[in-house]
This record gives C-alpha cells, sequence and structure tokens, in this order.
C-alpha cells in the first residue's frame, strides 16, 4: 500500500500544533547555528514510543513499548565522540546522563554531621566520571532536548528540525530509534471526553499513519546519512523486513533489532551488507552497552558516506 | 450492565498469572504479619495506569493516563500517620519518596576536591527531610511495594493482597487511585506477534473489564474502609457518576477529580456527604500538596468508621 503525499498533507492536517512549537523552533534555530559555527556534525536521535490519543481531552491512548534506552545510552556515546546532538524524546522517557540517576542513588544519599547530603554509592567513581561528562555537555552546548508526546507532535518536531538541518548535507545524521506509532485515529473521529464503559464493549477504527520516512529521504533531508530501526517480535522477518524499508525509502542503514534480545544482539542492515553485533557473556558481565559498539560502527559508515558524497 | 460472577472467573482465566507473583505473596505475608503483631492499621493504596496489551509478545498497548501522583503522595501523608501502607503501583510510575529524586537534584550534583559527590541544591533542607523520613521508613518497615504493568497483573495482586487483609477487619483501609482500564482483548482474540500495518488499517474490538468492586466489597473485603476514585474530562458528569457508584457497589467514600484540576480541587463524596477540597492560590504559592488534604479528611472519615461498626 504505497502512501500519497496527499496522505501527508492531510496527516499534518488532522493533528494539532505540539505545545510551545515556536519556543522549540528558536531553540533549534539557535542551536543548529551555534554547531555551524564550529563546524560540528550534528545528530538528531529521536528516542522513546508516541501516543496515539483516543479521546480528545486524552485519558486513553495506545503507546508504543519504548523507555528510551537506546536512545539516550546512543546520544551519550555519540556526543563523547564530539557530535552535536538534538535529542527529540517522549516526555519522560529516559535521557542521556539522567537515565543514571536512579533509586539506587536516593538509596545511597547519606546526611553528615554538618547537614550535608553526600553521595555514598559503590559506584561513586562512576557516577563522578558522568556528572563531570554531563557538565562539559553543558558548557559546551552540544545538546539541544526536545520532548514530545503524541505522533502529532513528535511529527511537527522532526519535520521542524530537518528543515533547520537540510542545508548542511552530509555531515548530517538521523538516527530514528523512537518507536512511532502505525495506526492513529483522526481528529474528527474522536470522542472528546473519556469514553464512556456503560456504552458497553468498544470498536476502534485505527487509520494507518503515512510512513514520512518517504519525504524525509527524498525531500526533507536528501544528502544527510539516514538510519531507521525496525523491532520485531518475530526474528523470521527482520532482516528481509530491513532490506524491504531500504529498498522502498532508500535511506542508508537499518538497525534490526528482536524485542528480547535487544540489549545484546543488534543487525546492521544496509543495501550491501548485513553485519550482526553480538555482546559476549563476558561483555555483559563487564557492563559494557551494545551501544558504544552500535556507535562506533555507525561513525564509520557515516565517515565513508561524507568521504564519498 | 451488570456484570455477573461468571464474568469475573472467566476474565481471571483469560489474564495470565504476574511475574514472581509466588514471591510477592510472601512478601505480603510477612508484612501483614508484621503490622498486626504492631497492631497498625493498614492502608492499600493502587497508583499509576494499567496497561492493555494489543499483542502477546507486546510491542503495543493501551494505557490510561496516569503517572502515579496521587497515590505516591498520599503514600507518604499516610505512612507519616503510622499507617502501614502497601504500594500496589505500576512499573514506572511515581513512588513514595523516590519520587523527589527529579532532575533539578542530578543539576545540583557537585564533585568536592575530595572526590566527594555532594547536593548542592537550594531545596537541600526539604531533601534532608525526606531522606530521614524514608530510612525511618525502610527501618520501621511500614512500607511494603508490589509492581503491576498490565490490567490482569493488577487484578491479580489486588486480590491476593485483600485475601490476606480479610480477618484483620475495620482497620483495614482502601485508596483504589489507579487508573484501571474499562477495556480489553481476551488473550484468545489476540495477536502473537506485532500487529504488520502492511495488513492496512486496524480494526480493535475491546471486551468490557468486569468491575471488581462488586465481588470485593461484598467477599474479598466485607468490612474494610473501602475509597474509590472517579476521573472525569466532564465536570457535569462528576458528582452524579460517584453517586451511582457508591449506589452500586456499596462501598464507603468516592474521590471524585476532574482530569484538569487534579490538583488543586477534587471531591469527597459519600452515600450522605459532598465534601469539596480546594486548594487556595495561597496554599498552592506555599507549595502545599492537596494530598495533605485529603488523608487527613480520610483518616478523620476512618477513625469514626472504626468506632461505629
Amino acid at each position: 500500500m504505497a502512501s500519497k503525499s496527499s496522505d501527508k498533507v492531510l496527516f499534518f492536517s488532522q493533528t494539532s500544533i505540539p505545545d510551545k512549537f515556536e519556543e522549540s523552533c528558536l531553540k533549534l534555530d539557535d542551536f543548529v547555528k551555534h554547531q555551524v559555527v564550529l563546524n560540528r556534525k550534528i545528530i538528531l536521535i529521536t528516542s522513546g514510543g508516541t501516543t496515539v490519543p483516543l479521546e480528545s481531552r486524552t485519558v486513553r491512548f495506545i503507546d508504543n513499548f519504548s523507555s528510551g534506552t537506546r536512545g539516550s545510552t546512543s546520544a551519550e556515546y555519540f556526543l563523547q565522540k564530539n557530535y552535536a546532538v538534538i535529542f527529540l524524546h517522549r516526555h519522560k522517557s529516559l535521557e542521556p546522563f539522567y537515565r543514571h540517576l536512579n533509586r539506587d542513588i536516593f538509596d545511597s544519599l547519606e546526611l553528615t554531621s554538618t547537614g550535608d547530603i553526600v553521595v555514598k554509592h559503590e559506584n561513586k567513581d562512576h557516577l563522578a566520571k558522568i556528572i563531570k561528562q554531563y557538565k562539559t555537555i553543558e558548557e559546551e552546548k552540544l545538546l539541544l532536548k526536545l520532548e514530545f508526546t503524541s505522533l502529532g507532535d513528535y511529527l511537527h518536531l522532526l519535520k521542524a528540525t530537518c528543515e533547520r538541518l537540510n542545508k548542511l548535507g552530509t555531515s548530517v545524521m538521523l538516527y530514528l530509534a523512537a518507536a512511532v506509532s502505525d495506526f492513529y485515529i483522526p481528529k474528527a473521529d474522536m470522542s472528546e471526553h473519556k469514553i464512556q464503559s456503560s456504552n458497553g464493549p468498544l470498536e476502534l477504527k485505527l487509520q494507518l499513519v503515512p510512513k514520512m520516512l518517504e519525504p524525509l529521504v527524498k525531500d526533507w533531508l536528501p544528502s544527510a546519512y539516514i538510519i531507521s530501526f525496525k523491532l520485531e517480535t518475530d526474528s523470521r522477518l527482520l532482516i528481509s523486513k530491513s532490506k524491504q524499508a531500504l529498498d522502498k525509502y532508500k535511506h542508508q542503514l537499518v538497525i534490526a533489532n528482536e524485542l528480547e534480545k535487544r540489549k545484546r544482539e543488534v543487525t546492521l542492515v544496509t543495501s550491501e551488507t548485513v553485519n550482526p553485533i553480538i555482546l559476549s557473556e563476558e561483555d555483559l558481565k563487564r557492563g559494557t552497552e551494545i551501544e558504544s559498539v552500535i556507535v562506533k560502527e555507525v561513525i564509520k559508515l557515516h565517515d565513508n558516506y561524507i568521504k564519498s558524497n
């Protein structure tokens, strides 16, 4: 089912402009200008799942599984390599650096006799390193975070970002790790108020979301290095569906992962190559994050792409 | 549409037993025994939204709006009043004490010259108070936390908890703040793998979840003080629907709230009274949490209930 460009125009008219959209656009303008002056490569990372509201004043929604681990972890490794990162993420999903702030740390807060609060954590040295990195990134203005909740927010912000990156050619990379809904309910078909259970069983009719990767590769950012993700639960579909996506959208790379193995195994699929990345038991014990390996490989591919274009 | 007891039996057989269910039951046994020895009142607080999976190996699900603010905040105030709290909450929703651990705190972590990590927060004194409270609660074993994700997990754990509280009579309170799905897809109707968008638009048929408040009040915990919550977006329905619920289920209290005003206005509805709680602008500026007022009022109602039964 090929989606037509009219579908996309229709889709944008059927979803609301996100809150504080103009403010986000101004932030984008400033951020991109700053990076261009410093001649930095820029990566847009999308992260977390989009929601599809079932009601206008939303109590219920359809969500896609994603806590934002892939995106937030990858962002840290790209930042270490001096990429400027636009991190477009689901509100309250994991964020670079903040992701390390967990219950363990709260449990390890101690009050001293002088009234100070200190962190008595067994991984204190690791945490100290992260705090240092975080403060450097802030000072150097290497990271811009933008938030979405619904599918509509996400697509409006994605488009606005691409418009601002369009002139920067091959130095731009897109790392589309967000789990984007395939189905939605158009505004006109939506209940305004909370759907009442006293009306009995519920039938929902969801429309297909037009595949935005198509205009993105063709029109919005034709020179960028574009990476999409493919998550399946059925491993037999994984590589063939990744190849199909590359055939159809003509972008550069698909990172394929199976739901249950995603933290220790992914496959980088290009139109010519199929390159699995698998962490060993030892890697896992040492606490190696698979994103550190993915990012290293992706940067090599991006460098080659810049050289050959 | 009155739900029959056969619906409920059917529902339980159509949802899977939660992970680590036996472990949770053992924890419940220990916790309840400990509180009974110390003659403490026990409150079960449910918090956060339940999910309804659309696939067995779940990538997509329907979710109910709830970050767990009402439940986690209320839990802290009940703990301050020496209630033992069973906190049955959605995985990754807000938890008592941990809810104060936010980005602000990460931003305020500083490295000292001696290699320590200290918190340089403007609200340091407030945070110090919370850390002290938290450590006391831990030492006194006043708090048990249990997690759910899906509707099925939630209902199995709710039932198991009620079975263990049943013999404790009027000293038990239920504070059902979780946002529980009204609709679900039975296991037999569910797709095993991720639903493919290549099959075109999606039609979903959802069944009504049987109203568990009915057996809960009648059979599971007939002597307890039971509080349900009513959230609506349409304010005109709020009080009438709360009254209907009390008529139908014969429990003691409905806490009614409108989605957009829920942090500054709620109404306590009993079969005889309608008691609004509204925070003033001054209260809000001072940082008063509405849960502090709700908990005070609810404890009064519970005390009266114990005396008169």
